[in-house]
């Protein structure tokens, strides 16, 4: 026996999410009945994280326990030929047994991408949120700096998240413009259902109401929902980078960074 | 009465083609359906130039006779609100009466994006070809130049195709390198049917055999389509460009380049 760990990238926008559910078509199902026809045998696989219906991956990790002796390499190959186009596996490789791809996680980084030219792209439909008002790249960066740090996310999750434990640590958090797209990026130890769409959904302008400096800090403090802004579209979020304990990964990192 | 020239872009995944069929969800008759919702009024669309199932467009334009007397702005505005999010309307102006959305065409630019990376990339999927081999873009740019000209193109059309006159001139060529991406470039009069797919099929390398010097113009004296190469997939195909005759157009230069 031995236990794989696949990096893969996924456009989302014809899933319902990664996780598998009766009667929708997933991401985590879809791996299963390529990897069913590649090792010719069922297995179970254990995702990072869970991603939302629409929501992509540049990278994403799964692991794997199997008795098949396939070579990683022909493995990785044989999936991308059986896999639907939107779904790649980008490398394969083996971790020891006690390597978690959940549980191993030290860091996530997702990536929201805003379009706000007034004229809709058709290329980045599914691919991005299309705000029909000019976001401040500059303004959006400086009021996110203030969820720097260690803070209790109560009022930026959903109802339905599962975890009682509500502190979150963010190590980075930026938004930086390239042309007529707003990057967002922010790193953190770990996420809260919905934690980064209701960021986002809070610093974008909504109508004449522009977030100013000091307003996160106060709706953090509220720890009410109700102070936080929309849940922004799942389109234009991205899982962007995983990163594990180096301790457990043998022939070099495992944090590669894929960017679209 | 007023004739209004539409500039639009889309991505023909999800669409066979441009050309209004039976049986089939199409472009022009996506776009007539957002026009009858904005102009109260189904109206005739004629656009110019035919596209592939799957073909996609970084510029197309159609033109529409109208009673309709709704600024121009507010049309775009409008059929964007209406349209799916695969098709965007980019401009629209008034033009002249003996202006003809496809007669008056004196130019067009094709754009073919080959994706050369051995890992699939989930973002474009639809997008690009895959190939499976490394492309040398040198040499395909050096390949490509013998297409230079008035030639015919009569070894380079499918059947299918309704022309005569197989008599085209090539006015510029290339294909350049960005990253894991080939894009290949040609601008001419006009176009046969499946022409550019049947010259990039043709300056790509297929198996142990790779275009050489020389080949270009073998091909093309044979007037044989079966001495050129396969037809690539419309996935790669872009109607990039599309240039009119100036005198037509007043308050501005119609050739408006959008690239993705």
């Amino acid at each position: 026996m031995r236990k794989l760990l696949f990096e893969i990238a996924y456009k989302g926008t014809n899933y319902h999410g990664y996780q598998v559910q009766e009667n929708a078509i997933t991401v985590a199902e879809t791996l299963q009945n390529a990897i069913e026809l590649v090792f010719k045998k069922r297995e179970d696989i254990t995702g990072c994280s869970r991603t939302d219906t629409g929501v992509h991956a540049n990278q994403y990790f799964f692991h794997m326990v199997t008795d098949n002796n396939i070579p990683t390499q022909a493995a990785v190959k044989a999936l991308n030929n059986t896999l639907p186009g939107d779904i790649a596996v980008l490398s394969c490789r083996e971790v020891p047994m006690d390597f978690h791809a959940r549980y191993s996680v030290t860091a996530k980084e997702y990536l929201y991408k805003i379009w706000d030219n007034p004229l809709p792209n058709p290329f980045l439909d599914g691919l991005v949120l299309h705000a029909r008002q000019t976001v401040d790249a500059e303004q959006m960066h400086c009021c996110a700096q203030e969820f720097l740090g260690e803070h209790d996310f109560i009022g930026f999750c959903s109802s339905g998240g599962k975890t009682h434990d509500t502190i979150r640590q963010i190590y980075r958090i930026s938004a930086e413009r390239k042309g007529d797209l707003v990057e967002f990026r922010v790193l953190g130890n770990g996420f809260l259902y919905n934690m980064v769409r209701i960021m986002v959904g809070t610093l974008l302008p909504c109508g004449a109401k522009v977030p100013q400096i000091g307003d996160i800090a106060k709706i953090l403090a509220s720890k009410d929902r109700k102070m936080a802004g929309i849940t922004a579209s799942p389109a234009g979020l991205y899982l962007n980078r995983v990163i594990y304990d180096a301790a457990f990964l043998t022939g070099g990192s495992c944090e590669i960074k894929k960017e679209s």
